[in-house]
């Protein structure tokens, strides 16, 4: 592999697990990876695509031809086949659409008619539905006819069996298990669980993952605003999803884009730039409330020393209060209804590592500068910005929440902001205060 | 419910799923829970307990007697018992163990031989499994009798049988969907997958998680250093391993605990206090560093109007690549095999973030002080800085990876601590040479 033995990696793979070809795929440098797709393309397997993170999967379907990608795309499941069609550019959509079999090709149009990140997007259309008049005798017969005659009504893998009513709207589901320890006589809708959670085709897949977590669901049945089965979700797209959206607040809190790690070191730098160009402004900010006290720091200049300490203690206790709000918005465990508790927790937790690193900061500025006045500003400084910190931190994701706006990726500009210049202006300002 | 009837609310939640009565007491304050969960006490569902994140559950668990508790959890499936109970002190898991019913004791008591945060944990042991040699028809008749006789050997849900051999190892596995497509007189050796993922007990749960999300598994069997079945592990259990690690990750990231949400203010105080002190020396080291340079900043105080920008932009900047580094570690994405490819990446980015911050900032600072040197320092500065950033928000990560520690928990503060120090010693020494 290292020797770079390219075909006979690619002979390797043919019989590998789609998901290890995608792992090989992740771990190789641009042009190697070039090299390695040139080599699968004559039978690339569709499967591996749905595996690939998102970055990776553009730069392999723009290398290969439509043709070669809706021969890989029509052994997908529907899908993946939406998924995987749903980023690209609409006229590959239309390039790759005009290749596929007709029948593949009307549901997958048919899920792209679904909002982005909806559970229609996210279902299958490959699912077993069942009157509910049904015995399980003959549920079993018309599984097994359905074997042996190849007909693709019936998918490879499915956990529950869907049972109709006359208008196809969703009565109840069975579990494959209770199928199985029914008797042949016994009719579907005697062993139906008719308490089971509808999906509308329109709910956002993060929901969808909250619901499946929350009530260990493997699949659940998509509907129309009738009630009308329309597909299928199983659990591992909803594991997918789940490792998603908690990566995206992860990367989002860091300042980078999901695909960060695939990109070129261009795309890379420019997509980084705009954060760290709103942190230069937000630095600039704390600069110019410095620059209001230059008369004071060029008469003690233990100021220009010690201020610095203020604004990092109020970044990182605010950034460990927006931490936990943040995620714990994501998982819905702070809501409108427990919001002032947790803000007033906040202040109070604020208040008391304040006056904790108060004491401390205020006896080792005393000890460094022989001045205990310096050990007096820094407490009080300390305290206000740790108090401040607490109270923003908690109030500006809640804020942003509220105002629709996903918490995850701008709170921690606004709270930087907050705790510089409130730390550098608390600090001086009482310096000027109490020093001359 | 906001009137604090309590009583009304405790009967409308028993007939609540389990996990909408996680969801209330998670909302609640701490009294209101007390007293909520002292109305639930007399018929407490043990499932609540699997839903509720660890701090919680520790309080629950302390508020009710052993016998409350043991018949509560007799109720659940091994799994969720060994979960509930490993977190306990000595004391009460014998107290608990002692009021279980002897076979649900046994289990629990050897699913606790497994390591923490092993697959043996993590297991059920309620399963199917079959010798291979059974047709379907004699499965069928087998799952039809035991759910006529209320046998506990088939538990209430499952979705692949395990056929083993007459040693009791794994032979391979059957899901129920090609159970049911297959004639009654068909072997089950003739049709099960032997293709699949054994899971030995020890494995860790992060490793398990990656192969269930990897392969796309719903379940997957348990096996001891023989192949013996032990156990199964269903994607359920695996959906909540996913989210704590990610989640896990996040809050260390931010410098803070799992729980924190739910503890009350002297305790998150104190765990906060923790990393709020590591990065009070770290601001220390960073001030000391700014001491070193009194004298040049006595007579350019717009020196020190302008060293925050510096430091702040190195700590953006590495914050980004690191967060990249750690979460791509997390899902093994980066590794030792590409690891100098993305080092080199982020030092490339750095550099061209650098140019660009340099001129930006050069202008600015040469626009506000009117002096050009200044812009030149700032400039210098900025772009050693960025650099740095890259190099060490990639090397810090992957280092303490190398050597078993969580990148994760650590990177952060080893990161500022660069970020700060090269800031300070690189804008300061710079301007203390060319200014004067």
């Amino acid at each position: 592999l290292e020797a770079g033995d390219f075909p006979r990696l690619a002979a390797l793979l043919a019989d590998e697990h789609p998901s290890d070809v995608a792992h090989i795929l992740e771990q190789l440098g641009g042009e190697q990876r070039t090299e390695l797709i040139d080599l699968l393309r004559p039978s690339f397997d569709g499967e591996v695509l749905a595996y690939l993170p998102g970055e990776l999967r553009e730069e392999v379907i723009g290398q290969l031809e439509p043709k070669e990608l809706a021969a890989a795309m029509a052994e997908l499941d529907t899908d993946d086949a939406v998924d995987v069609i749903q980023d690209m550019e609409e006229e590959d959509q239309a390039a790759i659409l005009a290749n596929l079999p007709p029948e593949t090709r009307a549901l997958v149009e048919e899920g792209l008619t679904f909002p982005e990140y909806s559970a229609g997007r996210l279902m299958s259309r490959e699912f077993v539905s069942v009157p509910m008049f049904w015995t399980v005798g003959k549920l079993l017969d018309y599984l097994r006819a359905a074997a042996v005659s190849g007909s693709d009504e019936v998918p490879e893998q499915f956990y529950d069996i869907f049972i109709v009513d006359p208008r196809h709207k969703v009565a109840g589901t069975v579990p494959l298990s209770r199928v199985l320890r029914a008797k042949r006589g016994v009719k579907l809708n005697e062993i139906l669980h008719e308490d089971i959670h509808r999906i509308p085709a329109t709910m956002d897949q993060e929901e969808v993952a909250r619901l499946f977590r929350k009530y260990g669901l493997v699949s659940a049945p998509v509907v129309d605003g009738g009630g009308r089965l329309l597909g299928v979700i199983t659990v591992d797209d909803v594991v997918d999803v789940i490792e998603e959206e908690a990566e995206a607040d992860l990367l989002a809190l860091g300042g980078v884009e999901e695909g960060d790690l695939y990109r070129a070191v261009l795309d890379t730098t420019k997509s980084r730039f705009r954060w760290l160009f709103i942190n230069l402004i937000t630095a600039i900010v704390a600069s110019v409330v410095i620059g209001l006290f230059e008369a004071t720091i060029e008469q003690v200049v233990a100021l220009a020393v010690l201020m610095p300490i203020v604004a990092s203690m109020g970044g990182n206790a605010g950034t460990q209060t927006l931490t936990v709000a943040v995620r714990a918005l994501a998982t819905r465990e702070l809501s409108e209804a427990n919001a002032l508790r947790v803000v007033g927790k906040e202040v109070l937790v604020g208040t008391a590592n304040g006056v904790l690193f108060a004491v401390i900061a205020g006896l080792t500025a005393f000890a460094w500068f022989q001045d205990p006045l310096i050990g007096v500003v820094i407490a009080a400084a300390m305290v206000i910005n740790l108090v401040c910190a607490g109270l923003f931190g908690a109030l500006i994701p809640l804020g942003l929440n509220r105002l629709g706006i996903d918490p995850a990726v701008s709170s921690a500009v606004f709270l930087t902001t907050v705790t510089d210049v409130v730390g550098f202006l608390a600090f001086l300002g009482l310096a000027t205060l109490i020093l001359f």
